[in-house]
């Protein structure tokens, strides 16, 4: 044992970090002792405070630490009548940094995956039923990921839209088939929003 | 502002780790919220008790939550009458994968930079020399960086180890000239410790 205990246990710790593998998680332990420690103890406090304050807007299910997230207590946000559906609270920021849209969203916080036994109700469905229903919603716009699972969650929600008699909509396949909404150029996702398709339901 | 102002906070103090750019730091910020909030507190807790509690080793200045380091606190380890010299504790972790070495550190926590105001002090020669007169030093392996500074440092440490009629020695350059020790591939590494020279200080 080369390294003290408790910098053996930070160093791992620190492969909790996705894309940090050994080396990386060494370098950051040893950068902070010996040139910011003052930067190792605000990024501790602000790492438990947001872990355990951090929640879910009661509305879109975004990240947030209030009831509602600034989008949806924003009322201008309501008059256009959209409602974007996204999976992760990432993918919003990466829309909202388009320019493009000034609707309100909705956030999955996943898609739906039979074989992983994650149905409608897990990702939140049950409440977006609802909200299709009892709010002046006029187009639903489908920006789930352009994977099949992505593809299958859009079919199911503009399923529920056709039932609710709400136009959805899904964004252009600007964006690569098989990548992730949350590392798409701006100019690409800004396309894939103007492009946007209604989707007929033959029923 | 798209992410409330916690969530802001976290991500702008996960860029003090080295190597995380505001996208990765935002991707870690996510993944921790949405994937690991347990592992996210555990982190925080590491962090804060590392940041506080990890201070230097008293003979060779490594990091240790201890009096002194596991190697230090090694009798066996003062046998050999080896006392190798390197910039960085990282440094100790990269020669100890090589298991050529079985002597004892010093860390100086940094190199001779006089432009930067850094002098002999500064890094512990005080302290070195102190232990070159007191401890029974039969050689002092001198494992500063192939750099100009390190270069600079290990010719100083040098005439200190002759001035106490030591003898000291340098790592062959196996290693890359201008490249950091801590990045050196093992194999490089255990080379350069075979190949060890003696330093001819005339005076
Ligand atoms: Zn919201
Ligand atoms: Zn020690």
């Amino acid at each position: 044992m080369q390294i003290s205990p408790l910098l053996q246990s930070l160093i791992e710790a620190l492969r909790c970090l996705p894309g940090v593998g050994p080396k990386s998680a060494q370098r950051m332990a040893f950068h902070l002792l010996q040139r910011n420690r003052k930067g190792g103890i605000e990024l501790a406090h602000l790492l438990h405070e947001a872990m355990i304050n951090i929640g879910h807007c009661e509305d879109c299910r975004t990240f947030t630490e209030q009831h509602k997230c600034a989008i949806c207590a924003n009322s201008r946000r309501i008059e256009s009548g959209q409602l974007c559906i996204v999976e992760t609270p990432a993918d919003i920021v990466a829309i909202e940094q388009t320019g493009q849209y000034s609707g309100r969203y909705f956030v999955l916080l996943g898609h739906l995956s039979p074989l992983d036994g994650i149905g409608p109700n897990d990702i939140g469905l049950d409440k977006l039923n609802i909200r299709l229903r009892s709010e002046q919603i006029n187009e639903v716009i489908l920006a789930t990921n352009p994977t099949i699972e992505g593809e299958a969650t859009a079919n199911y929600i503009a399923q529920m839209c056709s039932e609710a008699d709400i136009i959805a909509t899904r964004i252009a396949h600007g964006v690569p088939v098989g990548g992730e909404l949350e590392t798409v150029d701006g100019t690409t996702l800004s396309h894939s929003f103007l492009g946007r398709q209604k989707i007929d339901i033959y029923r």
